[in-house]
């Protein structure tokens, strides 16, 4: 007999994207990792912490700062938001879930929109949650049934994925304000890429709170850093459920430096912007249907699922990793992460191979 | 109005121990931390990440493995115990959070003893969990009421925090064969201070599992590393609730390097319980009652509360932090982390200074 709890028992885990084994030659464009390393002040910071005590390493031995001071005040600097508005996770994949536990008891609702981060599913099943989705219109705007939700929480990634769309200020006001028994959270996890941002939203609105990741922009998925930013009191509640010593003394040190060189970032992004013009406009011209992109990533529609999960295999077998999903309403369509201008030249080059095999 | 949950708005967060400001001299034998330097194999291992991609800290930028195999499998080599049956946490209290919310719906019981290690309580609250303990006796032997718990969880920490103690073998044995519906949930964080282990349970019977933590005996507090032992069944539920990520690279290369120098971290244990049996010598011949301590730190009561509150502050003031508890049964006691033999001879004289005065 099991002792789980039967909404445990009744999931599946989360899957992670595919991983290539460690040494293997591939072009890696399936988990939206950024193709440009972290700003060099990231390894100097760590280096900086290593040598710091009486011998190397020495202080590791030490706890890590719980508040993650140096962390926050660089975001607060580096923002303008207030410093104890903002509270730092394990990657934003932590913060979500501080957010579930701290808000949604079991049989209380998440609601979120159709197809999304996969993960806010998980995460409500993990928690015993009722989940409301609501399917995006094929232009992946703002579903209406969202309005007036009384959801304990509505998950909402902004620019969202794998479609790389974003809503505007005015429509995610509107939301926020319809809200009648919860809060709006806007996962900003590819916001870098994007025109706008949200958080005058959370500092202006009592429900709502914006999420970021330092694994795109920052070039740190293998660092495990996130923020969020909302009002004071969801904030000061949050810090009840947040394990005590959530990221570890290189975390910390990591995340400050990168914040510290913003113009790094930013050139990053610039260069992955441009690149993306010309994916979008490449597979265009080989006949796909590719959504509008604000983020680091393409999501292109095929004329079929045959024809799109073909075209996954076929990449794959060529060495080059993109993501497809076999989900409803995703399933003609491939989501492609853009890589420097040599990988998206072998990646447009080899699926104009598949294509022309008919 | 707040959002929150009821269990959430009513709960107090946890209190991780002082710690005082950067660049203060400050003899610190208040968190249990090892006064030795991790492994030099540990520092190597994380400049060697560094190093390995185009640019400094270039491999950041790719996710980590979510499964932390270089981690689990050095825990495997280490320790005899299956690969499969071995879960990595960032720090061992991202396990104990995890077995809360795997195992415990709102309303269910946890149940542990008491004094004990503060986090349980604070993770039963924020799962909304009902909570059962029971006072230890005096001398810290296992509250027979324990026996025949139908609890889903059962959290017991061998050595117990801040006594010290250990229990034996056979009677954990007859406490997780006597529970009708639960988890036994062995906690040995302390254990290499200690004379035996309880790994040979987590193999043996369906419902115990065993923690570890890297913060103590592997002086890697500030890197937040934590290790589940326990049946298939368990861990293979367990990944469900698990944050995929929940690991960084350098804490797996950490994690790993530091488990294959068990020669290290052994010595280092040694020279604390040589230290240890001194300083709880020295406690008696200066009046206080130190509890036989199987771990990193010991417990010494003073002739009353008003005596030990007194000299922690005594102590504070000359620079030296240790830990008092102003809670019903540990009020008349000190719990002193074993540190060099210099910082317990500092120690020592400061008390005694104190005691002197009367």
């Amino acid at each position: 007999m099991s002792l789980f709890r039967p909404n445990v028992d009744a999931m599946e885990a989360y899957k992670p994207g595919e991983q290539p084994p460690a040494g293997a030659k591939v072009i890696k464009l399936n988990t939206n990792e950024n193709p440009y390393p972290p700003s060099p002040g990231v390894a100097a910071a760590i280096r900086a912490e290593l040598d710091a005590g009486a011998a190397p390493g020495d202080r590791l031995r030490l706890y890590c700062d719980p508040k993650a001071t140096a962390f926050r005040q660089a975001a607060a600097d580096a923002t303008g938001f207030p410093f104890d508005q903002i509270l730092h996770g394990n990657g934003s994949d932590e913060l979500l879930a501080m957010l579930v536990r701290a808000f949604v008891g079991e049989g209380e609702t998440i609601a979120f929109p159709y197809p999304t981060y996969v993960l806010y599913e998980t995460l409500a099943q993990a928690q015993g949650a009722k989940i409301v989705t609501y399917d995006f219109p094929r232009d992946f705007a703002l579903p209406p049934q969202l309005f007036g939700s009384t959801a304990k929480l509505v998950f909402l990634a902004a620019p969202n994925s794998p479609s790389g769309t974003v809503y505007g200020e005015t429509p995610l006001r509107k939301l926020a304000q319809s809200l009648t028994n919860g809060l709006l959270v806007i996962d900003e996890a590819y916001v870098e890429f994007a025109e706008g941002h949200m958080l005058q939203l959370a500092r202006e609105l009592p429900n709502v709170v914006v999420l970021r990741t330092f694994s795109k922009s920052h070039s740190l998925a293998g660092m495990r850093l996130g923020l969020l930013f909302g009002p004071r009191p969801v904030v000061d509640g949050l810090w009840k459920v947040k394990d005590s010593y959530n990221l570890d003394r290189l975390a910390i040190v990591a995340g400050a430096a990168s914040l510290k060189d913003g113009a790094w970032t930013k050139a990053n992004a610039q260069k992955v912007k441009a690149t993306r013009a010309r994916l979008s406009k490449e597979l265009a011209a080989l006949g796909l249907e590719a959504v509008p992109s604000q983020s680091n990533f393409v999501f292109a529609r095929c004329k079929d699922a045959a024809t799109a999960a073909g075209a996954y295999r076929f990449l794959k077998e060529k060495g080059i990793l993109i993501r497809y999903f076999p989900l409803r309403l995703l399933d003609d369509g491939l989501r492609i992460t853009v890589g420097t201008d040599e990988e998206i030249d072998a990646l447009l080059a080899t699926l104009k191979e598949y294509l022309a095999r008919g």
